[in-house]
Parts: structure tokens; sequence; C-alpha cells
């Protein structure tokens, strides 16, 4: 089976941690009888964006990787539906926070770790005081469907992301978020950039991408939604709008998808010994 | 003087070098008049795109770098006008041949030599045939109305090259093109791809781009222009059609460009110690 079918989800959540898991997980149940094999919910989607303001009290949402209770209900879920799903959550590793994520196979298993490696920070997206900047390096996950690239919101503005996990084989690139309108400048709309970003990835590493974003107003921080799905020339193929509850989705053909990216050259004609540049924080090569 | 105008030339482009180099001229003289003063020509627009073919004879096009006319023709009409003038040709270097460009500053002086990192190869863009991939490395062209970063046609897919220039200082990002239809596959339009991936760059580096290409058909071979301005959230401030000879033209601020790139925070947020796989061919670190 050269095919593949990827569904994001897009819900506003808010402080019952239960009605969160559970609208999350009658999404993702709707988008697996939908016929969804890889199904994306947004980040940190067990409660509100507790990252709006900087909160000593916050850090207490945080748990370990290792006998995390929403990974175990999802890992459960993806078991019984034969479906692959990224779990983003708020990690404590020791006296160290992390922006987190694991994806789990069809058949439940745990394929490993991720943690977001570019960290926000502005007015009503405190992510700094929270997390440290992961620790894994950029990833990809091998499962039944197809290999995933995942990066954690922030990373979507990264090209240097999207072409590590393409590099690394992904065959799609998965992007949880939350973002919305700023608080400090509500003119300021990014959600076209948002999408240009990811769909400039797209096109550069000949590679669909898929974004799933929460919506809902909370406390006067208003997420945008606008979760899509952009096919490798980076044609929107699927698209929720700024309000709306529930999946979009959207099928793609691997054998065709390599094709096309071997025919494109873009792997081909890189030139690597001039990349220096990128490894510098500041333009000067030391 | 924080504000600085950028235009893009698009025009048709024949065998006569003479007739050529008086189009693009024209061209220069009407954006100039209109106040641009950085103007952008299209790439190797002394002649047809001669890469459509494999053909040893096309090889007799290139010329030295010193003492090329082209150049000194553009760099007297740059001094003429005050106007900086980027200028694509294709360059003889011993026993090598490049695919060229050189910055003329709004004083005449000649800024130095590029040479086009990437190099595609594909049904109707046989660039392998004729240009060895370019050594000098991404440069930065600090000219009297702004610091350009320009690639060269095929650079403009590579998010590395736009990274690169943008970490030097770049502020817009400039690439000269010819690019068109697909001889072998009429039906795929990479008309929109070509646009997003350079947007892309724009919202991930907050740096405006501007882009310039031929039109009309040559031998079969159908350029559809398109040539555009984007700002640094990836809006298309100025566009041309596919068929329209003439200029596009737009103005930025340096000061709002920087600070607002500053704001979005890449550049603050950016991992160098994570970007090892992107100095790798096949994504295996060594």
């Amino acid at each position: 089976m050269s095919e593949f079918r990827v569904a994001v989800l897009q819900a506003p959540l808010n402080a019952s941690r239960e009605e969160n898991i559970e609208k999350i997980g009658g999404l993702v149940r709707r988008a697996a009888e939908a016929g969804a094999q890889i199904i994306l919910p947004p980040e940190l989607f067990e409660g509100p964006y507790f990252c709006k303001v900087e909160e000593e009290d916050h850090f207490a949402l945080a748990a370990p990787y290792e006998g995390h209770p929403t990974i175990a209900h999802f890992s459960e879920m993806a078991r019984e539906l034969g479906v692959v799903i990224p779990i983003s959550f708020f990690e404590r590793a020791g006296q160290a926070y992390y922006n987190s994520l694991v994806v789990v196979d069809a058949d439940g298993s745990d394929l490993g770790l991720y943690r977001k490696s570019h960290i926000p920070d502005g007015p009503g997206y405190e992510e700094k005081f929270y997390f440290r900047p992961g620790n894994t390096g950029f990833r990809v996950y091998k499962t039944q469907f197809a290999t995933l690239g995942v990066g954690i919101c922030w990373d979507q503005w990264f090209p240097e992301c999207a072409r590590a996990m393409t590099l690394l084989g992904a065959e799609i690139l998965l992007y949880p978020t939350a973002i919305g309108l700023e608080p400090h400048e509500p003119d300021f709309d990014t959600k076209d950039p948002w999408q240009r970003a990811m769909i400039g990835h797209a096109v550069a590493n000949s590679i669909p991408v898929a974004a799933a974003n929460r919506i809902g107003d909370e406390g006067g921080q208003a997420f945008y939604g606008s979760s899509f799905i952009a096919d490798a020339r980076g044609d929107k193929v699927a698209e929720l709008s700024r309000d709306e509850e529930g999946f979009a989705m959207a099928s793609f053909d691997r054998e065709a998808l390599r094709a096309r990216r071997a025919s494109w050259g873009f792997f081909r004609d890189r030139r690597p010994e001039l990349y220096g540049l990128l490894m510098t924080e500041d333009g000067v090569e030391r």
C-alpha cells in the first residue's frame, strides 16, 4: 500500500483536562471512522494554553514521560482503532521541563520522544519561562503507514527543522500548534505568514505538510484554527476555518511523492559545503 | 534615509544581444525615472535561455568577468542614473564556466562576483551541461540604499541560501530568474510553487524578497513571468502578469524591517547546535 491518509484535529480546549481528552478522543474516533490513519491533535491539548502568562503554579501541569496518563490513554486508543497519533504533552524530567511529544504507532507502541527545539517568547506566548529548549534533536517516526517528521508549533517557522526531518526520510511533516492573535497587537494577524512558512517548507522539500491548531478565545487570546494540509507543491488540499471544530483529511501516495521529490532535484543539488553559515548564530564563521 | 525602493524588470528576450541590452536598459531607465533605486533584470538577459538544450556552440556565449562588456554598459548606466543593478551573465573563467552575477552600486562601482551555487538539470533546463556549481559561497552586497542578498534562479528554491544571506545581514533577497513551463510535461505549471518557495523564505527570515523573470515563448519553452515583490510577511506587494513587459516596484523601510525581524525572534531562537544534519547530503552524520 503506497497511499496514506492523514487528518488534523481542531477544537477549543477548556480548563477541564478530562473534557479535553474526551473531546480530542472523540475527534480521533471520527477521523479514524472516516479512514484517517495518521491523526494529529493540536499542541498541549490537555488544557488552556497556559503559556499566555508566566505563572509558577502552571509548572504543576507537567508530568514525567514514563507513565504519563495522557500518553497511556491515547496509546490504547491508537491500538484499538489501528491509527497513529502524535501526542503533545508538558514533560517534567528531573529539574527540567520540556514541550514534548511522542508518536504512538497503530499497534499502540510508543515510537519515542521529541522535545520542541525552538522555543518562542513574547507577549501571550511566554514559553521561555516554562520550557527548556529541546535536547533530542530532530527525528522522524517510521510508523505502519508513513515515516513522519514531527515538529512542535514554533519549530514550524524554521526551515532548518523541516529540511532536517526530510533529510532523515520524512514522508510528511506534521506540526501540532497553539497559535492565535497577539494580545498586545490585535491587528497583527499571523495566520497567513504561519501557513506560508509551512507551505514554503512543503515546496522546498517537495513534501506534504499538516498543522493542527486550537480554536476559541482563552481569556482574550483568540486562537485562529486554520488547521490545514498542503501537498508537496504547496496547494492547500484540506483546511478548517478559524472557528470550526472538527477534522480535515487528505491522502498521499508515497511512491508518487518520492518520484516527484527526486525529479525536482533539490536533494541532488544541495551544497552542504557552502552551508557553514547555517551553523552560526550571527553569520560569523569562527 | 531608512526607506529603499526596489524594482523588478520583466521582458521577452531574443537572439539579438544588442536588442536585449537596449530593451533591459530602457526598462532600467523607466524604473529609475519612477523612483526605483535598486533595479533587478532577469537572469541571463543577454539572449534566449540557451540551457534549453545541450549544445557545444553555446559555450561561446560566455565571457570573462574582467572587462565584460555588459557589466561595463550597465555600470555606466548605474552611475548615470544613480541606481544599483545586479547584472547576471555567463562567465568564462579559465576552463570553468559559471552562471554569475555582479552588483554595481549607484556610483557605478563593482561590488563583486557571485557564482550561482545550486545548478538545476532536467528537460529544458540543462544547466549542469554548462555551469560548474559556484565556488564563491553566499554573499551580500552593501549598496548605497540597502544590503542586498542576491541568489540566482535555482538558488531561490533553497532555504539554506536565503537563511545564509539573511544571517550575513541582507535587508532584501533578490533573485534574477529564467523559469517557464516544462517542455516535457506541459500541464506541470511551477509558477505557484516557485512563488511559494520564495514567500516561505520571506516569512521564515522576516525579509522582503523580489524575483525578476523573463516572458515569451522561446521555441516551445514558454517563460511565465510573474515577477513579484513580497514583503516580510509574504504578502505580494507588486507583481507582473505572465506576459506583461515592464517593471514592478515596492518600497521598504529598513528600520521597520529590522525591528520586526528582531521582534519575531527567529534569529534569537535558532539552534545551530542541532543543525548538523544540514551539513550532510543524505541525512547521515558521519
